[in-house]
């Protein structure tokens, strides 16, 4: 391997381009090449180089899409010319971020590879309409869960009930197809006044709907990806404090 | 209310300056007045202009400390001057970080609050030795937890087997004080052979052990605070993949 192969796997934080991080920059303007998702604010790209070369490996509705074997090819192939590589992921790459994929592929390829963390979505939620994951006294523990298991399979029911059972603050991604179900779980297992906030389009539209379980605007919701769903005592401060209607401006 | 008054509650991230993120420097480099924590580096208050004014409110061995309601205080009264306040708090202002409660101070009062998120302690430990918190197939659920309740109570037991029976991986902070019944309750309930990585002085010395429950490097550990206990999934990949070894550089 050239000794000078090096990459790097970087969260490029979720919700607004302002949550780079400082070290993320800095190796975006040493990147020779640059590997970018779909959720990548183009302002981010703008701290790349301008002889860099930018690839596209995201998803997009009808358009081709690059597998996670393609992926790692095309890491591994510039980095064995010698480049510096900046894998560029929304979010955290290791918070359901497959970055510990590409990362172990590159090592077993004599490839040094380094992660660098980003602000997950829930935290640029939890931000923007101040609903606090943890804390002690409403919630000193908080579970996250994708909607969906390996090999595609909706979080069973059972799971979503020991989450519910064991966890101050649960909070859903991925899970707008389970949405029924996890409201059902929980007026069954918390009652009809836990408190759920569900946030949709987050760095889009940034919508919230914040109330009981059994609110119809609650329990009659559709929501649609992508949308974090979270339940219990985060929720349950932020519904209880109506007056921080004067949040952020 | 002076117009010009506004409170920004910034999270600085863990373990490096560097995980900083670009709308906290934004808003550093306009504060008139930065009111900061024990865990902030030097090199992140250089961004401040050096006419502003930096209150230190940390606790330290030793030293008197601001209570909350004193740092609530210092906040509003420099709010109500019409100064721009950053007020700096390592990691997330929203993960057991009481960043709530300031903000909700300040509104009451009629000061505008905004918090910006940072890097957790978790996810800057995971990206430091690649530990993925959360992923499809093997850590489709993750939980934290810290091991002091409300009003000073150690998690109870009953809590700590919730979580392991719901989560697959499980994130015990400020738990060091309760790592015994931790070690007890993942050898009964997951059994000798599941994964535990502890990790100490993150953004210091940042030690590692990563090993089965029942090694006595695990067993027989006494982990020093601050330090981070993960238990399954996540910690399992990692011991599952010694060539990571090769991780960072």
């Amino acid at each position: 391997m050239n000794p000078r192969s090096r990459v790097y796997i970087v969260g490029a934080g979720s919700g607004s381009p302002g949550y780079l991080t400082l070290e993320a920059v800095d190796v975006l303007r040493r990147a020779d090449v640059v590997v970018y998702d779909r959720l990548i604010p183009a302002r981010v790209l703008d701290y790349a180089r301008p002889d860099a070369v930018k690839v596209y490996v995201g998803k997009a509705p009808g358009r081709h899409s690059k597998s996670q074997d393609e992926i790692n090819r095309i890491l591994l192939g510039y980095a064995t010319e010698g480049k510096t590589v900046v894998r560029l992921k929304g979010g955290d790459p290791l918070f359901f971020g497959r970055g510990e994929e590409e990362c172990m592929f590159l090592l077993r390829h004599g490839v040094p590879c380094k992660v660098l963390p980003g602000i997950a979505s829930p935290f640029a939620a939890a931000a923007r309409f101040l609903i606090p994951l943890a804390g002690r006294g409403f919630s000193s523990s908080v579970a996250f869960a994708t909607g969906v298991t390996a090999g595609g399979a909706p979080l069973p029911r059972e799971r979503i009930r020991a989450l519910l059972a064991s966890a101050d603050t649960v909070v859903f991604l991925m899970a707008t197809r389970i949405y029924e179900e996890i409201i059902e779980a929980v007026l069954e297992m918390r009652g009809d006044r836990e408190a759920v906030a569900v946030i949709e389009d987050l760095g889009g539209r940034e919508r919230i709907a914040l109330g009981e379980a059994s609110d119809p605007r609650i329990r009659k919701h559709t929501p649609r990806p992508p949308a974090l769903i979270i339940v219990g005592g985060a929720a349950r401060w932020a519904m209880e404090r109506e007056e921080r209607s004067g949040y952020s401006w």
